[in-house]
């Protein structure tokens, strides 16, 4: 989910879904920043294994993230979005890396992005570009990525022509 | 360019160009790891200014680039594409970040490589593929982001329609 910076206040806009129904609960949101492309496909399309979290003041974060930040909400509750701005409270960088632009990493994020909404409303119009990305993953990514759009094909329930 | 990695050793495929012409004649190549948008866009389409280089034993480097590597060049000429093959001599990290996915630096970078494209060989299809791309950059994008697709249009000639 991408965080929106806006002179220097900090803010998402979200649909109607559980995560919006968990943060009118509880008020608090982590950002979790990973570049494992299954873990993000994994969390796009469905639940990400229970033993992957740890409990920092009892929330959840991700332990192999490169570093997450703990959120206090504030929302603005629309009809079918919201606008939730986000304040930090707590932060950890676990690793710092230097990483060159992949276009097969980036091709899987576009992928995931179409590929919610393929599952949502079922237009084949999503999975054309979800094949253009798939292109670009078996050209550009490593076997990470490749790996990423296979879990993604069975996630959405499609059978990968190939 | 894309580098890839196969059982270790690394590669890239080049089309005849003057990057090829340099690397035949030197048998040496710099690749630089860069993170701002608009140097992109500008070792894409156009050169970089030459004080943004330092030069490590002759060779020119990005003063800003996160890091750099120089490699020893071994070359299989094609006719239209050669393959060269890149063994590391020396390298740098001058800075490692933790970068969260950002799709309208994802989306710049896309762009970058149609047009590319467009710039050779002038298909409209590539200008279409610009402009999806950059309805990403002006979502997610920042400020940054929004000045390398500026750019992007002014260096292939398009007046951008907004």
């Amino acid at each position: 989910m991408g965080i929106h910076r806006e002179n220097g206040r900090l803010f998402i806009r979200i649909f109607n879904s559980n995560t919006l129904t968990n943060i009118l609960a509880n008020l608090k949101a982590a950002a979790n920043m990973v570049d494992d492309p299954v873990l993000l496909v994994k969390s796009a399309l469905s639940d990400v294994e229970p033993d992957r979290f740890k409990f920092i003041d009892g929330f959840p974060v991700i332990k192999k993230a490169l570093g997450w930040v703990i959120f206090d909400c504030t929302c603005r509750k629309g009809e079918n979005i919201s606008v939730v701005e986000l304040s930090p409270v707590r932060g950890k960088i676990n690793r710092r890396l230097i990483k060159p632009v992949n276009r097969g990493f980036n091709a899987v994020i576009e992928a995931a992005i179409h590929a919610t909404r393929y599952v949502g409303l079922k237009e084949e119009e999503y999975l054309r570009q979800i094949e253009y990305c798939n292109t670009i993953v078996q050209k550009c990514g490593g076997a990470r990525e490749k790996e990423a759009m296979k879990l993604m094909y069975e996630l959405i329930g499609y059978k990968e022509i190939q």
